[in-house]
């Protein structure tokens, strides 16, 4: 199709945006006592939901951890350099992913009936799940930067114990942790730098 | 920290931005005829470059397919039904993840010389790198958005063919692949449903 016949057009987003989002925002350590609303963690859901995933599967699931009893769960099982700022954000994102997603496979692509039956082995499905629940945390981070958030991702955390305390009766396992809510600069690294264009991509 | 006490305040982007980047962004199917400038690429790069991974890891490789040459490798090792689009796409990129990233964390996290060395086991190593090249993966979906560029990600292909031939005499190893460019609306599937937010997440 010729791009010009097309209504809409390429709409880049202001520089301002594009630093809020990506080129000035910072993994934060610290965090301010600014609460976070619940309707605010509904609308970073209802953002993030809409990343695309394989097959529509939508495997991750999000256990928003605020309450002192819930963070009480929480942060004996985090790395010990983790658990101070786990403490002091207002929430912490378990990030997890439901191996069984294939089980709404039905509901969730109603064009295409039957993919379900491409996920009957468990690893086939443990590697699409771990994947797409991996982009769907990415989602959510930029979804939250967009909302004028700060997060902080964590994977120094006892795996086996948070399943066991947070998701016991299921085939939902924890992908990683993120810290979220409004940051402050303690503690904040300098920026440190990234791969150079040449040294992590290529033209062909 | 009193969260009245900083400078920068939250700043929510405007509806229109978080249309164009989540709820009304769809994955595409068809292209339009309109190619992507290299320096776009490079624009993107730097944007996906500052999405947070593990220990400031970077795993993710990038291979932008855009010549015909480059085309004919990797279209036959498509899944058949990711040919005809991933040949009209003006951009495939292979989103890819070097199980060696290791060896590149000392300069790229110079506040924490040694953490090397949580990764001599390459059962760890290709965990963190997956996860965390899907992440990376995740920014670039939401970073070509954001430059109002659209988006076909696929999982559909030939992971040991697409090893061999982009990937041979390195311990990298792709991810899945992403067809870029301007899309029209030929062969767009009607928004799928998502899981609702009782479904897929729990406030604690």
């Amino acid at each position: 199709m010729a791009y010009d016949t097309l209504t809409q057009r390429d709409a880049p987003l202001s520089d301002a945006a594009l630093s809020q989002l990506f080129t000035e925002a910072r993994t934060r350590n610290g965090w301010t006592d600014r609460p976070v609303a619940p309707e605010l963690l509904h609308k970073l859901y209802e953002l993030t939901k809409h990343g695309p995933t394989a097959f529509n599967g939508s495997p991750a699931r999000f256990v928003f951890v605020i309450s002192p009893q819930a963070k009480a769960r929480l942060v004996p099982l985090m790395a010990e350099g983790n658990r101070a700022k786990t403490q002091q954000a207002p929430v912490s994102v378990i990030i997890a992913q439901d191996i069984d997603f294939h089980e709404r496979l039905d509901a969730l692509l109603p064009h295409a009936p039957g993919v379900k039956g491409y996920f009957t082995d468990e690893a086939v499905r443990r590697e699409s799940a771990f994947r797409n629940a991996s982009l769907q945390g990415g989602y959510l981070t930029i979804a939250a930067r967009a909302l004028g958030l700060d997060v902080g991702p964590m994977s120094g955390f006892d795996a086996a114990g948070v399943k066991a305390e947070f998701f016991p009766d299921s085939n939902v396992e924890p992908n990683y942790i993120l810290n979220l809510g409004y940051g402050s600069d303690e503690n904040l690294f300098p920026r440190s730098p990234r791969l150079s264009f040449d040294e992590a991509a290529q033209i062909l």
